[in-house]
C-alpha cells in the first residue's frame, strides 16, 4: 500500500515512527514542511526535515525530540565568544555536519529534494522524504515590534520576523498577528509531491501544527488541490487534545488565524471533502483549508465533539491520541487506517 | 618602533611570540600568508592567519602547534559518516566557529582583511595581522598524478593539486615538480601591506617556509619591490639549521625550486639588498627573490657559512636558532634587532 503523509517536526516524526511500525510492508512517502528553514551562521538548516530524518533514522535526541542524541554545542559556544548573532538557535556540533553537507550542496546548485535524498542515504529513515518545495517559502510571523516602537499613528509598529525567531527566541510568547509564507506564490511543489498525493492509497495528516506545519505545506501551489482531487482518503489526527496542543504552541498559531484551539475547529479549518466532481472542472480553488478531509481522529477526552465533526461530513472516531510510546502510536495509526476503511 | 614581519604558520607564529615578548612596547604588523587558504566543506579556512591569531591570542594547541587547545572533532567525524570528501583535513569543532564567521562575512561581501581584523577583536593577538592579499592567490603544487596515469608521450601525467592536499594528505612525500600561485598576477596587496613595509623601522622574516610561506607573500605584486625600496633594514632568520628544516617540510619545497636546503642557499635565494638607488628609478623588477636582505641569522651549527653569506653582502651572525622556549625565541629576536643595529 502507498501511504503519503504531510509532516512537520517532532509530532509528525513520532507519528511516522508509528506508521512504520504499524505498516512495515507499505511504501511511505513523507512531504516535509520547509517553511521553518533558516540560514544560521551561513548554514542552511531544515529543522523539520532533519527531525523526521533523525527520528526515523535512529539519530534523534530522545529527550529533546529534536537534534542529535549525545549532541555537543562547542561550535555554538565559540560563535558566542565571537559575539555573532543569533545566539538563540540550538546549533549542535553533530547537527552542523548535516548543515554543512546541505549548504555546500545547495551552493553547488543541487535542489533541496536531491540533497535530502542524499542525506537520507546515510540515515535510511525507511520513508521517502521529500521537501514540500525546492523553492524559497519562508514562514514569517507578524508581531508588534518587541522594542515597543510605534507607527506614525501611535499604534504598535508591526514587523515580520522569521518563524524561528518567534518560536525559539520568543517561545511564541509575543502575540502573532499573522503568518506570511514569503515566496510561496512563486514556489512549485518539489518533484514527487503532487504524484505522492495523487497516487497514494491513503493520505495521513499527523498531529503536526495545523498552521505552521501542515498549513504551510497546504499553501504550496497545487498541494491543496491535489488533496481535494486525489481518490485516496485523507485522514487526519487532531493535534489538539482537550482544548490544548499535545505539545508545541499550536494554540498561539491557531489564535493568530482566528481558529479555536479545539479538535473540532481544526477539522473544520481543514474542511470536509467536497464532492470530487465539484472540484474536477479545472476551476479549482487556490484557497487553502477546506475541502479534503475524509476522516478525523480525536482524543477520547474529546468524544463529545465526534457528532459535531461527523455533522461536517467527516468520519470521526475518539481514540487515545497520546503518543506516549510506540505501541500507543501504532494503535493511533491503525485507527486512522481503519477509519478510512483500510485493511 | 614599528616592526613588520612576514609570516607563515607555526614557525612564524612562534617567532612572533618572541617578538612580542622581546619588544613589548613596539607596534608589530604581521603580513600573513594566504596561499594555503582553502575551501573545505564550504568553509573558508585560512590556516596561517589562524595559527598566528590563535598562537598570539592564547588559543593555540601547544602540542600540535595548529588548531585550538582542547579541540574536539565531532563535526569531522560526522562528515565522514556522510561519506563526504575530503576527510584528511583536520577541521576541529572550535575552529569551525572561526571558519563560519569568516565564511559568512565573506559571503556578505567583506574583504578578508576586514574579517581578520574582526576575528582578532576576540583574540587580541597584540599585533596588527593583515593577510597578504584580499584576492585569490592559491598555492597549487605540480605533481605526477598519484594514480600513476601517463600522458600521451608515456611520461607521468603532471597535475596541479591544492597545497593542502600535497602538504597534509600526501605529507609532502610525493615530489613537487613546481609551485603555482594561481591568481597572484591579478592579486593586489591587502590594504596596509605595502605601507607596513615602507613605513617600518625594521622588517623581520621569521623562520617560515621560504617557498610556500614567505615566498608566497613575496609573489604578491608590489611586496618584493617594497622590500627592495624600504629604508628599513630587512633581517631574516634561517629556517634551515644544519642542512634541514627545523620543522615542516621546507626541504621538499626548496628542492622543487632548485634551491639547496642550507642556510646559505636560502639567504642567497632571497638575495642581498641591492643599492637602493638602483631600484628607485621606477624601473623596478617584478622578479621575486633577490635584492632585499640586509641581515641573516644562522644557527650556531652553521657558523661555517657566515663568511660565505657575508661575502654575498649580507650581514650575518651565528646564534642559537632553536625556538625551544620563549626565552630562546626572545634571544633570537634580540639578535635580529642587534644585527640591524637596532637598540
Amino acid at each position: 500500500m502507498r501511504i503519503t503523509a504531510l509532516a512537520g517536526g517532532i509530532g509528525g516524526a513520532r507519528f511516522l515512527k508509528g506508521v512504520l511500525a504499524a505498516r512495515p510492508n507499505d511504501a511511505v512517502t513523507v512531504i516535509g514542511n520547509t517553511g521553518d528553514d533558516i540560514w544560521i551562521h551561513g548554514l542552511r538548516v531544515c529543522p523539520d526535515l532533519d527531525t523526521v530524518m533523525y527520528t526515523l533514522g535512529g539519530g534523534i535526541s530522545i529527550e529533546r525530540g529534536w537534534g542529535r542524541e549525545g549532541e555537543t554545542f562547542t561550535v555554538k559556544e565559540e560563535l558566542a565568544e565571537y559575539g555573532v548573532e543569533p545566539t538563540w538557535f540550538g546549533l549542535g556540533d553533530k547537527d552542523i555536519a548535516t548543515h554543512l553537507v546541505r549548504t555546500q550542496s545547495m551552493q553547488a546548485g543541487f535542489p533541496l529534494s536531491d540533497i535530502t535524498a542524499a542525506l537520507c542515504e546515510r540515515w535510511k529513515p525507511g520513508v521517502r522524504l521529500i521537501p514540500m518545495t525546492d523553492d524559497r517559502a519562508e514562514t514569517n510571523v507578524i508581531v508588534d515590534d518587541p522594542s515597543g516602537a510605534l507607527d506614525d499613528a501611535g499604534r504598535p509598529l508591526q514587523i515580520a520576523i522569521h518563524f524561528q525567531e518567534w518560536w525559539i527566541k520568543y517561545r511564541a510568547q509575543i502575540p502573532a498577528r499573522g503568518f506570511v509564507l514569503v515566496g510561496v506564490d512563486q514556489a512549485r511543489p518539489a518533484p514527487g509531491v503532487i504524484e505522492a498525493i495523487e497516487q497514494a492509497d491513503i493520505v495521513l495528516l499527523p498531529p503536526s501544527n495545523p498552521v505552521v506545519s501542515i498549513g504551510t505545506i497546504l499553501q504550496v501551489p497545487g498541494v491543496a488541490d491535489a488533496l481535494r482531487s486525489t481518490t485516496a482518503p485523507v485522514v487526519g489526527v487532531s493535534p489538539i487534545v482537550g482544548g490544548a496542543p499535545v505539545r508545541g504552541m499550536a494554540d498561539a498559531c491557531l489564535t493568530a488565524i482566528g481558529v479555536e484551539t479545539t479538535a473540532l475547529a481544526v477539522a473544520a479549518h481543514y474542511g470536509a471533502r467536497l464532492p470530487r466532481s465539484a472540484s474536477a472542472g479545472g476551476n479549482e480553488s487556490t484557497e487553502i483549508g477546506g475541502g479534503f478531509i475524509d476522516g478525523w481522529l480525536v482524543d477520547e477526552s474529546d468524544s463529545a465533539s465526534v457528532a459535531a465533526i461527523e455533522a461536517l461530513g467527516i468520519r470521526c472516531r475518539a481514540v487515545p491520541l497520546l503518543m506516549s510510546d510506540l505501541d500507543a502510536t501504532k494503535a493511533m495509526v491503525s485507527e486512522a487506517m481503519s477509519l478510512a476503511g483500510m485493511p
